[in-house]
C-alpha cells in the first residue's frame, strides 16, 4: 500500500505562499490563533490521518456496514474515531468560541478535512457531517437546542446527519413529502421516508441528530412550505435517558463504493411517536438548510480532490518503481527496462492528477477564504466575497466531482492491470471517487445553477466582479517573465467565457429549456477558466518562491508546480474551445430529441 | 432489473442499409450463407443471450472465481455456457469449413458476439478467446495439431487462451523471458511465469489450451527471438488420457469489475516436465501472435461497446419510468413530475450514450467487413483493404473502451444514487467496461502505434487512403438535405486532421520521444473523426430510409438515428479543436518534466 496520500509541502504553499491566511490573524475573530498553531494542526491531523484513517481504509472497504436487528453496524473504529475526534476539538474547530469551538478559519480548517478525506473518505464524513449538522443548529436553533445537542455532537457522541432526500423527492426538493404536525407540547409529529441519509444510523455513536426537512400541515407546496427540524433517532425523556423516537431504519444501500459509512433509508412515525423540533421559524427550512448544504458542497467537492490526491500518489509511487519498456528514443532490447515514469505519456497523466487535484485544492482553498472573510469584512468588501463564494459554490463542487473521476481513472490506468486488482487502492478509490457528481446536487443540477441563478443574479455583477478577480491576477502575472505567457492564454480564455457567456444571457428571456439545455457543458467550460486562474495563482507564487530558494527539494517543488500549470494551459484549458463552439450553436437539439426517437 | 440491453433494430439496420454484407455472399467463399441465415443468426443469438448469458450476469459477478486445491472454480453456468457455444456452433462460426467452421463473414459474426458480450460480458469471453486461439492454431499450426485441438476447442470442451503478460513484460513484449528448450521427443520443456492470463483455468472446460510466447534457448533479444507454443494445461500421454502437464495457477486476481472470468497467474515448469509444441516456425511467434491480438482488439472495441450498449438502455428505461422535477419552462409544484427523460440534460447524456455505442459498433461492423473484403478481394483492391483494417485497429480497439466507461458512466449518473446501488445493473457495468482501455495493449500503446507506425507507414498512403474513403462519404451525405450540414463539418474536421498529421509527420525524423509525447491525443482526435465517419454513413442510410418508410416506430427509429448523428457533431466532433492546438504547441512539455519535479 503506498504510504504518501497528500502533499504536506503543497498544504503549506496553499496557505502561506499562494493565499495569505495568517493575514486573517490580525481581525478580532480570528486573533486568537497564528501560524505556529496552523502547524501544529497539520502535524496533528497527518499523525491522526496515517494512524487512525488511513490504517482502517481497506477494512473499512471490506466490512460493509449491515443491518442487524434494527441497528446499522459498522467497522469498530469508527466510534474510536468519533470519539478520538470529538476529544481533539476536530468537530467544533469551526464553531464560535462562545459554543464551545475554537473558531479557526475555514481555510486553515480545509487541511486536516483534506488530510482525513484523503487517508480514508469514508471514515472523514462521520465527523464532517456532524459538524455541518452542529452549525447549522448553532446558527438558527434556540439556546436550549444548542445546549442539548452541540456538546454531545462536537464531543463525537451523537452523529450529525442531513435529511433530505425522499423517495420521490431527490434532486427535486420541491416535492418533500414528510410530514410535521404540530403538538402542544412543543414537538412536531414526523411522518414519512427519507432515502439516501448517510450515517443516518450506526453503532459507532450513542445517538444520531438527523437535520430532517419536512412539511408542516397546511404548509405552501413547493419550496416554499418546507421547514426544518431536529430529528434524533433517540429523543431524551423526562428522566433524562435516551429513548427510541420511533424511527426505525428500512434498510442500508450495497454501494459501488464509499462503503465505510452507511447510507440508509429511514422510516418515521410509523407509530405515530416520532418527534422532531423545529428550528427557526416555519416554512424556513430550505433557507436554513442551505448553509448546510453549500457548506457539504464545499466538503463535496474537498472529498473528491482528497480521494483524487491519494489515487495521485499511488500511481506516482508505482511509476517510480515499475520497470517496464524503453524511451522511445531507445529500443536496444539488451538496455534494461526503465521506471514507467520515464514515459512521457506516464507523465502526462501524472501531470494531469497533480493540476486536477492541486487545481481543485487551491479552489477550495480560495472559496473558504472567502467564506472566513464575510465573516470579518464588512459593506462592499463582505458583499463582494459573499457574490464570488455564492457564484463559485456549483464550479468548487462539480469540478473536483467530474474530473476527480477522471483523475483517478488515470491513476488506475498507470498501474495496467494491478490498477484494476484489489492488492492495489487504486480500485477502491476509482468506486470512492465515483460518489461525487451524485450527492449534494448532482452536476446537471449545478450547471442549471451556474447558468441559471449565479451568472444573472444582479445583473451579473458576481459574473463581473470574478472576471476582475482573474484579471487582477493576469495583470500581476504579465510582470514574470515564467508566467506572463500563461497570463495571455488566460486572458484569451476569459474573453472566450465573457463572450459566450453574454451571448447566453440574451436567450435568459427566451424558451428556458433551450436557454439550460447546455448548462452542464457551460458549467464544464465555466470550471476550466476557474481552475486556470488558480493554476495562474499558484505559478506567480512558485515563481517568486523559486527566486530566493537554495535547497534543491525546494527548487524542484517550485519547478513541479510551474510545470503543472504549464500543463494545465495547455492540455486542459484548450478543451473551452470545443464546449463554447457548442454552447454557440444553442439550437436545442437535445429538447428536440422526442422521447419517441429513443424507441430502439 | 432492465430487459433491454441490444437493440436488434440497429443490428440489422448496420448489417443491411449502412454496411451492404449481403453483397458478401457473391463471392465463392462466403456462398454457402444468405441473409436468411444471417437474420436466423440474430434471433438465436438473442435468445441465448437473454436466457443463458443475462441470466447470469449478476450471479457471475457476486460469486468470483477462486482457488481451491490448485483449481479455478467458476460459476456453473460456465460449463453449461461452453456446451451450448460448442453444440450451436458459435466458436467455430467464422473458421474455415474445412476445418469443421462455418465460414460466417465476420461482420455478420459480429452480431452474436455482440449480443453475448452486452448480455453478460465475462460469460462472452469463454468462447470468444477460445474461437480465436483455436484460428491462431488454424493459421499457423500443423494438420497434426490442427487435428487434435481444434475439434475440442470448437466443441467448447476446452477452453483457449492468450499467454503473453509475464511480471517484468507486460506492455513491453520484447522482454518475455519465459523459455522452450527443445528436446528430441518434439515437444520443447517450458519454463516460466505468466500472469494476467484470462480464463487459463478454470472447471468449466475439461481442458485449457494456452497459446504462449516463449523465447528458445539461444534466440536472439528482443520481439525477434519470440515463439508461439501450444501449452495445454494437461496434455494428451500415450494412452490417449489427459494427464497434467507441469502448469499450476499460482494465483487468481481478485478484479475490481469483469468477476465472471479468471483472471490467473500461471507458473510452468516448476517440475521440468511442462511439455510445449512449437507453432510455425522459431522465432516468428510475435507475428503469428498479432492475428489473435488484433482479432482480440476488435473484440475488446466490441466488449467495450457492448457494456455500453446494456448501460444505455438500462439509464433509458431508468429514465422513461423515474418522475423527478419539472421543465425548466415549468416551475409550478403542484403540477405533476415529469419522468426525468423530459429534462434536455438527461437526454444529452442519453444521445451521448448512444452516439458512443452505435458509433463504436459501426466502426467494429466497418472494420470486419475489411477483414472479410480481405479474404475474397485481390490485388489493389484487397491491400487497400488490409491497410485500413491495419491503420484503424488502434482506433476500433481504444476508442470504445474509453469513450465506453465515460459512456457507461453517464448511465450511472442518469440514476443518480440508485445508479450507485447495486440493486440497479449500472455499477457493475461501471466496474466490468474499465477494463478495456487496460488489456489487449493500454490506450497510451494504441495511441503510439497509430502516429508512430500506421499513420507514416507506406509513406502515409494508409492514411490517404482512409481520408478517400471518408471524402466519398462527403461527396455522397452532401447530396441529401439532412446530412449536408453535417458533411461539411466532417470535411472541416477532415481537413484539420490531415493538418495536424502532417504537421506531425515532419517532427518525425526528430527526437522521437517528443514526436510521440502526445500519441494519445493525437489517438483520441483520430478516434472522434473516424467515429464522426461512421455516423455520417448511418445518417445517410437514415436519411434515405426515412423516405419510403410508413411505419411510426420506422419514422422514429431513422429520426433517432439523425438527432443521434446531429448530437456527434454538435457534441464530440468539436472536442478535437482542444486537441489539436495542444499537439501544435509540440513543445515536449512532458518529456522535459522531471522525475524530480514530482518530489511533492
Amino acid at each position: 500500500m503506498a504510504e504518501k496520500f497528500v502533499s504536506e509541502r503543497n498544504l503549506k504553499f496553499l496557505l502561506y505562499e499562494v493565499f495569505d491566511t495568517e493575514a486573517l490573524t490580525r481581525y478580532p475573530y480570528f486573533s486568537e490563533h497564528s501560524r505556529e498553531m496552523f502547524d501544529m494542526i497539520q502535524d496533528t491531523a497527518m499523525k491522526l490521518g496515517r494512524e487512525k484513517l488511513k490504517a482502517c481504509l481497506v477494512e473499512m472497504d471490506r466490512v460493509s456496514p449491515r443491518l442487524e436487528n434494527g441497528r446499522v453496524l459498522v467497522h469498530p473504529a469508527v466510534r474510536d474515531l468519533m470519539n478520538e475526534f470529538g476529544e481533539g476539538g476536530w468537530i467544533s474547530s469551526t464553531a464560535p468560541m462562545e459554543l464551545g469551538g475554537q473558531q479557526l478559519p475555514h481555510v486553515v480548517d480545509l487541511v486536516p478535512r483534506f488530510i482525513f478525506a484523503a487517508a480514508n473518505y469514508s471514515g472523514s464524513v462521520y465527523p464532517m457531517l456532524t459538524t455541518e449538522a452542529a452549525l447549522l443548529i448553532a446558527s438558527f436553533g434556540t439556546e436550549e437546542q444548542k445546549e442539548t445537542y452541540l456538546p454531545p455532537m462536537f464531543a463525537g457522541k451523537w452523529q450529525g446527519t442531513m435529511a433530505l432526500t425522499e423517495p420521490q423527492a431527490g434532486s427535486s426538493l420541491a416535492d418533500i413529502s414528510t410530514t410535521a404536525e404540530p403538538t402542544d407540547q412543543g414537538y412536531y409529529k414526523i411522518r414519512g421516508q427519507k432515502i439516501f441519509i448517510s450515517g443516518s444510523d450506526h453503532d459507532g455513536v450513542d445517538n444520531v441528530v438527523q437535520l430532517l426537512l419536512a412539511r408542516i400541515k397546511g404548509a405552501p407546496a413547493g419550496v416554499r412550505g418546507i421547514s426544518l427540524f431536529i430529528v434524533p433517532n433517540k429523543r431524551i425523556a423526562e428522566n433524562g435517558e435516551l429513548v427510541p423516537n420511533d424511527l426505525s431504519i428500512a434498510g442500508v444501500y450495497h454501494k459501488l463504493g464509499y462503503r465505510g459509512c452507511p447510507i440508509n433509508q429511514l422510516s418515521l412515525g410509523e407509530e405515530d411517536d416520532c418527534r422532531g423540533w423545529l428550528v427557526g421559524e416555519p416554512n424556513k427550512g430550505l433557507s436554513y438548510m442551505f448553509q448546510m448544504m453549500n457548506a457539504a458542497r464545499i466538503g463535496v467537492g474537498l472529498g473528491a480532490a482528497a480521494i483524487a490526491s491519494a489515487a495521485y500518489y499511488a500511481s506516482l509511487e508505482y511509476a517510480k518503481e515499475r520497470p517496464q519498456g524503453r524511451r522511445s528514443s531507445e529500443k536496444d532490447p539488451s538496455l534494461p527496462q526503465v521506471p514507467i515514469i520515464n514515459h512521457a505519456d506516464v507523465k502526462r497523466m501524472l501531470l494531469f492528477q497533480r493540476a486536477v487535484v492541486e487545481g481543485s485544492l487551491a479552489l477550495l482553498c480560495q472559496c473558504s477564504l472567502y467564506h472566513d472573510q464575510r465573516i470579518v469584512l464588512e459593506g462592499e468588501e463582505k458583499e463582494k466575497v459573499e457574490m464570488l463564494l455564492d457564484l463559485l459554490t456549483p464550479v468548487a463542487k462539480s469540478y473536483p466531482s467530474e474530473m476527480g473521476i477522471v483523475s483517478v481513472s488515470q491513476g488506475l490506468q498507470i498501474l495496467g492491470g494491478y490498477g484494476y486488482c484489489d492488492e492495489f487502492p487504486l480500485e477502491q478509490y476509482y468506486r470512492d471517487v465515483r460518489i461525487h457528481p451524485i450527492h449534494e446536487g448532482t452536476t446537471g443540477i449545478h450547471g442549471i445553477t451556474l447558468l441559471g441563478r449565479n451568472v444573472p443574479m444582479k445583473k451579473g455583477k458576481a459574473f463581473e466582479c470574478f472576471a476582475g478577480e482573474i484579471r487582477k491576477v493576469i495583470g500581476e502575472a504579465e510582470k514574470l517573465p515564467e508566467t506572463s505567457p500563461l497570463a495571455r492564454k488566460l486572458e484569451e480564455a476569459l474573453v472566450t467565457l465573457e463572450k459566450v457567456s453574454a451571448f447566453l444571457m440574451k436567450q435568459a428571456g427566451g424558451d428556458p429549456d433551450i436557454f439550460l439545455a447546455d448548462a452542464t457543458l457551460y458549467l464544464e467550460a465555466f470550471g476550466i477558466v476557474t481552475i486556470a486562474w488558480q493554476w495562474l495563482i499558484q505559478a506567480i507564487a512558485a515563481a517568486k518562491g523559486l527566486g530566493g530558494v537554495t535547497l534543491e527539494d525546494e527548487t524542484h517543488f517550485y519547478q513541479g508546480k510551474l510545470f503543472t500549470a504549464r500543463y494545465f494551459f495547455s492540455y486542459e484549458l484548450p478543451k473551452i474551445d470545443g464546449l463554447v463552439k457548442r454552447l454557440y450553436e444553442n439550437d436545442g437539439l437535445t429538447v428536440a430529441m422526442k422521447e419517441t426517437y429513443f424507441v430502439d
